[in-house]
């Protein structure tokens, strides 16, 4: 049976046919805008060495959760797929042959719609992905990736990228990034702007794995004794602008809640010592968290750079799959997520301070209207993030705008996030969310909420111009 | 550039252009109803006064928080808006600039519907607000607001409004009611009806501002002693005969849960002696305001009074801005609210009894199927309010329609309720709600889920009669 | 005036007319497809005696949890309609003209559209319910029902039933399961397949009404001793056995919530110790309910019965109806419910195990995106039960598929369950079902998200495929 592969310029927008060419018209006039990719997961060595990718299963599947969590739910091993300790044996050609057999388990996600942007913009496929194409598919990706034109420069210029963050430990030397901006200075050199981002949680999460030594590793990156307090907080000041002078402009936290803290400085000095020592409550490790936050925000309002809070996965919920195979497998669940009482301690300390920017995300979309809009629409520090993870989805935005706009507006909202490792499919995730906004955009003009002109400026706002003011970018 | 300001006559109705034919034919049945208004916090000196409103800003930025929330969410000073200990130093004309060329935060909120219909339909401009014609809608509306045509009544009486209910502590003395009623009843004078609502926060929650000066003088006022638990209840009693006197036909309790007990009245009175001596708990606070709800509950069935709860607001969230600038300045934040297990005390005391009204109201959506709707569709006494505040737009009517009527059906809602002070958007707010009805109406029938004729009695039912029955006004 | 009863052929399809085509053509290739019920409360009493069904009200009103209970919250007694110890002085007439006088009640509602259906496919009525025609309803329905062609065993082929399940506790003798079974083998036999489903409740929730009889009768039907913990597990195995024998393949399990526990064999002994004796705490019956379930799944995987958990209902709400009438009269209401943390004893034994199927359900939709849609995207072992009860509405089925599919797929979702008693109504509620998941399909398709065939498998797949795979049918 012939299969097209049919990207139709149309997809993803409202079936109602005035909507709809509503809908052109404002995607029209963005769709070409360049990418701004404030929040992610590339990984930096690719742009500093310009090695070619590997192979099709090697690119596209070991490394994307959302795919592997799905094929595992259905049955599939993770061995099957390369992942964990049998690698070894592993086969590419026959993993990617089993993720083609199992395609129609991602009719109507997110990754269908990702991936086939993928095949069909990036390597040209026409033909669905299938049991009877998948070798041509991973053949033909395999081979376009050992070219020239696939190689991680070429792409990021290809897809038209303005800027990329990508997220780093404090302990990362962040040797790529100053290659890149090494290579951005070189005269002819590539101009790729590709910056980092301080995400701490290793050093500030005393349930991470390592984090006695990565202390340890605190202290001799900064010549700070990060046993004391004092110490450690120097040491948090230090690489924050460390980070700054290779492009950083925000910080990050993924906490398992959205608790903050603000204890007295002897308490809080206290309850350090009591994370130094390795013998601390959960509830210590959790109030330790909170407390940070609330440190984190105050050296922002020093140093300017922007805050993201990710809060309220329940990380590694399968322990077999945990033990095993280790982190980040697809087993992270989102749990209920407060966030009024969470955050007000950070919020009475410096919840008025127009100079910080906390960008607020959530995995808990019962918070949109509830919580996260109210907060965003009344404290001058906070703007929230874009749907997020799950819900980074042609449904999970359109909730996020249907239940945060009537409170917050649009304008403390900060543009769309790819949060991605998935390379080539960061024009597929930004495009979807445009094609999502100016449908929802297109809607409001339709009911005669807003004026046409408004519409169109809010679809540029929301592609470009929200994003860049609140990352500074 | 010009901007026309455009009151479209579909605006708000469904896109689909059959659905969109339906709802105009629905819409055009109702939209010259009168406006019934059982809830909501206009001044009711206005109409005893018949004072003309002050300028521009004063009637239409400062006491809107809705507003100024989302001015301040963007670094716009509450200063600047005359809020606060400054107000001597605070210019009118240039709030209400600032406000102008911040118009573009309003786009997708209710507030732009409102006061767009305030600016077109009530003072008649035909371009949109912004920079440029600031200062010509500031003279314009401030000149207008001097004419008679502007005076409360007059506007009470050019908007149609059959009966509007305001809300007052137990401690006022309703004098202004008073003072409309004799109105009232003088040959040739004015015939708008203006009515109270007991709203008893004041002296039922011990935390309340001023609560043991509150029992001082709800003694002086009732001859009771309001610090023996049976002096209080008498009270009580008195004050709800008086404010029935003064038109009330309902009680309304702001809660901060939904909290409701059902104690031995030698445990009350223990509890109402610790809560009068000034030193209790935090949860002897929260278990006072619980057992009073029951016990206004046995009191609306003795004197029919119709009770209304709106629970789950964090009050003055924002420390510093409560610190000083006080109450009501936009910081208050919906939280996760509970019905099943808080109600059910007073449901087993008096779920049953088909004489007691008890309307309830949410900030938390999540509750609308999974909790309120399966109470409603049980409990003869239970109605649900409509959506409530941050909720009160289009997307939130919506959710509530979708979320409610398929367990609680049409009738055990109760029609609309404005809610508000900003007296000039009252008919826009109705009229939102009665073309978001007839839209969610319209697609039933277009689903061929309603017939034609049951549609249009409903949109009576919503728009006139449900209010009229469940507030017996 | 003229009410005709209108059932449209397009009724619940999406009103854009292109979607609507899109959905005519789904919905025309599965809407004659067999009925599958997997999950149902009809009385396997009908199907083994062939007995004619009563009048009107007794067939259709009377048992009816979603009727009753909403003209009792709009302060019908319950004694009109013939329930509670009253029921000798009950007049059946009576009660069918209090449905009809409130039949516009039912208005948006799901039992609406399927009574209507009823109506007017089952008993080809062309005007609408109503107190004019209420006469006309009772006696036409009762007289119909006296015929042949509406004996439970001519409707079950009239109305396509490829199988149906019914739920039985571990103390029914399953006599009436035994008694189709043989009908079915003797030749020229009636070949309608009805199986059981092992509902343990009665003899696994501490807290149930009779426990502790139930656990003496459970010995006695086992000739184990129940009241030790290896004979109270061999009793389940025994019984479990004996409903495969009788076609059961699945287990159900109503627990107030989600909560699992894996305790080490000799607490689990000691706890079910502390049970048996009848002296337990809240906690106690609650710690002991979730380690069954866990107990349940070994035992699933050893004998291959489907488990299915329906959790979150807080049971017989209403004090006063409860003492009064007794259990299932409408007064159930759901609660908030968590299922990551709850289930992770469970699954840390179980969760792998690709042998194991755990269908889950919910009455709080708050966790479909956050919680339900990430664990069944990844646990082999779980699969999503369909909007359940409250849900099981057109509203409620959509936000079913648009707040999983995005990351649970539609491949680990398992088809409808209709969950009902009310026999007559099976065909209006999976006609609805299929008419909504058409209807959502073609969504997919206009948004160019899905192909036209793709489109065309998953109705299929949803309407029939998935169900029998999922439940071993």
């Amino acid at each position: 049976m012939a299969r097209p592969l049919d990207l139709h310029p149309d997809r993803l927008f409202p079936a109602d046919p005035a909507v709809r060419q509503l809908t052109r018209e404002l995607y029209g006039a963005v769709k070409d805008l360049p990418i701004v990719s404030p929040h992610g997961h590339t990984d930096p060595a690719w742009f500093a060495g310009n090695a070619p990718f590997g192979d099709a299963a090697e690119l596209l599947l070991r490394p994307d959760h959302y795919v592997f969590r799905m094929l595992y739910s259905q049955g599939v091993s993770l061995e099957t797929l390369g992942i964990g300790p049998a690698k070894a044996s592993y086969d590419p050609r026959a993993a990617w042959r089993v993720f083609a057999d199992h395609w129609h388990l991602f009719r109507g996600t997110p990754s269908r719609m990702w991936l086939d942007w993928v095949f069909a913009e990036a390597f040209g496929f026409t033909e669905m992905l299938g049991p009877d194409t998948a070798d041509h598919y991973f053949d033909t990706i395999t081979a376009a990736l050992a070219s020239d034109a696939f190689r991680p420069r070429a792409l990021f210029d290809r897809y038209n990228i303005e800027v990329i963050a990508t997220t780093e430990s404090p302990l990362d030397t962040l040797e790529h990034h100053a290659a890149v901006m090494a290579e951005n200075a070189r005269p002819g050199g590539w101009q790729g702007r590709v910056v980092t981002a301080y995400r701490p949680d290793p050093v500030i999460d005393p349930e991470f794995e390592g984090f006695q030594a990565n202390l340890d590793r605190f202290s001799e990156l900064t010549g700070e004794d990060c046993r004391t307090w004092s110490g450690y907080l120097a040491a948090h000041r230090q690489r924050r602008a460390f980070f700054a002078r290779h492009g950083a402009t925000s910080t990050d936290h993924g906490h398992p809640t959205a608790l903050t803290a603000d204890l007295p400085p002897a308490e809080a000095e206290a309850l350090f010592a009591r994370v130094v020592s390795g013998t601390f409550t959960p509830d210590e490790a959790e109030l330790f968290r909170a407390q940070m936050l609330t440190e984190m925000a105050g050296m922002s309002l020093d140093d300017g750079l922007v805050m993201q809070l990710h809060p309220g996965s329940f990380r590694n919920h399968n322990a077999a799959v945990f033990a095993r195979y280790g982190r980040d497998k697809g087993a992270d669940i989102p749990t209920r997520t407060d966030y009024v009482r969470a955050l007000k301690p950070l919020l009475d300390r410096y919840g008025n301070e127009a100079g910080l920017t906390l960008i607020l995300f959530t995995l808990d979309e019962s918070v949109y209207a509830r919580e996260l809009a109210p907060l965003a629409g009344h404290y001058p520090c906070l703007r929230l993030g874009p749907a997020w993870w799950f819900h980074d989805s042609p449904e999970g935005m359109r909730r996020f705008r249907l239940a945060t706009t009537e409170t917050a507006g649009f304008y403390n909202t900060v543009g769309f996030n790819d949060d991605t490792r998935a390379f080539l499919s960061i024009p597929a995730r930004h495009d979807l969310a445009r094609r999502i906004d100016c449908g929802f955009l297109a809607g409001l003009v339709a009911e005669h909420r807003l004026a046409d002109w408004e519409a169109a400026e809010l679809a540029q706002d929301l592609t470009y111009n929200l994003v860049k003011q609140a990352y500074k970018l």
